[in-house]
Order: C-alpha cells, then structure tokens, then sequence
C-alpha cells in the first residue's frame, strides 16, 4: 500500500532533510520510524523536496510503500511514537500507486523570518537575527522583480551547468509586525539555496547598498558572483506544499 | 557601582535560574560573565525571584554591584558577549545602593500558554501541548477566583508550615487564538509553583472534571492535596516585572 505522509520538524539539530552518512538527518529519522511499523524491512522514503541544514518545515510530504496494511490513523500514530519530538507526522493518507510526492508537485511555499529587534534567544533557531534597519519599502520594490518565469542561475549555489534554472515564482511578499519581517515566495519549485539567496539580496536592497532596479538586472546576468551573500538557514521554513 | 540587569532567557537546557552544584543555571551563566567583566573577581547577582526548571522569562531583573567603572551600553554588550546564545541582556541601567531588585518588585506577570492544537515540533519546548479540547468559558469563570487577595496554601508545592501564603492577584486572564490558549497572571507576589498549579486546576475546570465554582472552594480549604496536578514548565514565561 502506498501512503503520503503530510510531516513538519525542527531542523535545528539535522544536517538537512537529505541522508548523509554518520550525521542525523530527517529523511534517516522516517525511515528508521517506518521499518518498525513495516515489519522490520527497510522501507524507503521519497519526499517533495529536500531541505537543507537548519531549515525547518511547517509542510513537507514524503510517500512510501508498506507492506503491511495500516489504517491512516494509526499509521500516524505508530509514526509519531517512534520519531524523536522534533519531527511530527501531521497526517497519513493512502494515495494510488502512481502518485509520486516529487513528481505531483504543483507549487510549494516558503517562509523567511527576520528579526530587527531585539535579540529574543526563545528563537534563536527560528528566525534570522539581524541587528540594523532595514528599507522595507525598498524591499518591497526588489521583491516584485523575482514574480513571474525566469532563469534563476544567479541565484543557484553550487551551480551545475546542465541544470535547467528556469522556475516560476506566483507569489513574492514582505509583510512587516513591528520588527518582524516575513518574506513568503510561492513558486512551481526552487533551486538549492534559491530562497536563501533571494533574501540575501532583498537584505542588501534593505541596507541600501544597492538600489531595488539593480535586482532585475541580477536576474538578468546569470551570474551567481552578482547576487551577493546566502541568508542563514535558520529562519527558513516549508510551509506548504501544493499538489495536481 | 551597583547596576541592575534586564534579561531574557530560554530556560530548556537550564536546571531553573537558581545555582546549583554540578549543575547549569541562569544564575551562574550571568555571574560567570560578570566575573570576567569585573576583573576576574567573583561577583553575585540578586534576582527578582526563581523560575523553575525550564521555565523562561521575557523579562527578569538581577542587581549586581562591580568594582569596575562600565557604561551601561558597554555593561550590556559586554555580557552578551560573554552569555551562552539562550540567555540576553536587553538592558543595563545604574541604580540608587539602596535599590534591591528582589524587595523593591510592586508586581510581577506570568503567561502561560497551551495548544491544544496539532503538536508544532518547533514549538515544544515552548507550550504546554495538551491533546483534548478544552472548555474555555468554564475555564474564564473558574478563572475569576484567583482574583484578590487570597492565602494562596492550597497551591503551593513543597510548602512549609511558616511561610506567608497571602498573595494578591490584580490580573487573571485567559486569551484564546484558534487552537492556542494564553493565561495570564498580575500579582504582587507568586509563591513556588503557584502559577503552574493555578493553571493545573484551570486545565481540570476546562477538562469538565470539576465546576468553576470548585476553585473558590479550593483556595478556602488552603489544602494542597485538593488542588491538583502541576502544569509543566514549558509553557510558563516571566514576562513582566514592575518596580517602585
């Protein structure tokens, strides 16, 4: 039987979603969760997107295959009893033998929190602490520069030349809480980094170190040198994940 | 000089605010970075009052007296910079010698806060995540009887016959948003666990195990074995104090 599992976690303490060898991962987690439930073979996980070190997910989707016949809830909760407490299945739904969790992806959503107050350390993990002001309206004219379909190669890390970097963005926003900012992209999919790159530039657009226009033409010029630094992965969140 | 400091802390990884051998403490963490700030001599802080074993404070005060001769900005960077990242000086202000940051306190606020909707892995050690619903207007009429002054007995853990349990409360409230419940508490005073075995009847009047009216009864009888469990400490916050 084929399941989805809707999951969320605290990645402050993984190397990422993705397993590496000798280090914690979300994705390791699952799987060790789901040979218990599943007669003790290995069972696989093959989840929307990866996400990396220190980013959290309000909404991630992994789908596996069972060889044992569970109901949905107590799928879920045999999961949850046996994941540590900062991963948590949220539902567990039996989906057709085609269904693929990264494949049937029509759109996912990001969050980036940023702080400009005072440091508070209840979030220290939770949100990217930044100890100047910044130009929100400025912001707010870069962002508008990110919507639509482009080829987003200047804003790939680690770039591979063969890969297809155009993706479309639906939905780029800033919205301000005192001095909380939270930036939201929706989009088709994301390159690695992708987010964290693009917020990286609406920072230095904050600071006013380059003007809001200079964001198109970043875009434009392909170039990964061009659009400046990565904002850390702590204030990143999955937070929601559409399919057909 | 005496000097009073204006911090915040994240109380998870702490065995509560007050020292204690082998153990890691608030209290130690702030006198360990006093002690290199006031060359190197042993310095002692005096807090406003105790919070229990990973309970956390928005906003707690301690009194310190250095032989150095620091600005209050430099006091407060300097301490940041010698603080573990789950505690925060937000203020340094000097202080009249006669000013005492335990005896001088006029009121002091609590919050304390429940989901009782889907566990949030993010959140964990930051509410109480309680699985059932509960009934919120029982709840606000039980509430209402905490208000006054009162001997409080009945509430207290660990309580020795001779200490004074008279406390007034000026403020009992609870607040809901969707699934998350805050309960919040003005007093001029809060004895050893008062707050969390206020909220543990609470919790038992929304649960339908017991009437409002039950808790009015409960403080009268100045019994502790009437009064309950003991909500966990994840949810508390100290988030206000006032001075004279």
């Amino acid at each position: 039987m084929k399941y989805l599992i809707k999951f969320s976690y605290d990645g402050t303490a993984y190397c990422g979603y993705q397993k590496q060898k000798q280090k914690p991962s979300i994705e390791e987690e699952l799987e060790k969760a789901l040979q218990k439930i599943n007669n003790n073979s290995p069972t696989k996980v093959c989840a929307t997107g990866r996400t990396d070190k220190g980013v959290h997910a309000y909404c991630q989707y992994a789908h596996t295959e069972l060889n044992v016949d569970i109901t949905e809830k107590k799928l879920k909760r045999a999961m949850n009893s046996n994941l540590p407490p900062d991963i948590h299945v949220i539902e567990a739904k039996i989906v057709d033998d085609d269904f693929h969790a990264r494949y049937d992806v029509l759109e996912k959503t990001y969050e980036y929190l940023i702080n400009t107050g005072e440091y508070n350390p209840i979030e220290r993990n939770y949100v990217f602490q930044y100890n100047y002001q910044l130009n929100i309206d400025k912001m707010q004219e870069a962002i508008k520069y990110f919507l639509g379909t482009h080829d987003f190669r200047a804003f790939v890390t680690d770039n591979k030349e063969k890969e297809n970097c155009i993706r479309t963005i639906t939905k780029a926003e800033i919205e301000t809480n005192n001095e909380k900012i939270k930036i939201t992209f929706t989009g088709n999919g994301f390159l690695r980094y992708q987010v964290r790159n693009m917020v990286g530039i609406l920072i230095k657009v904050g600071e006013e170190k380059i003007s809001p226009e200079i964001v198109e033409k970043i875009i434009e010029s392909k170039d990964r040198t061009k659009a400046g630094k990565t904002a850390p992965p702590e204030g990143l969140y999955l937070v929601n994940v559409k399919y057909k």
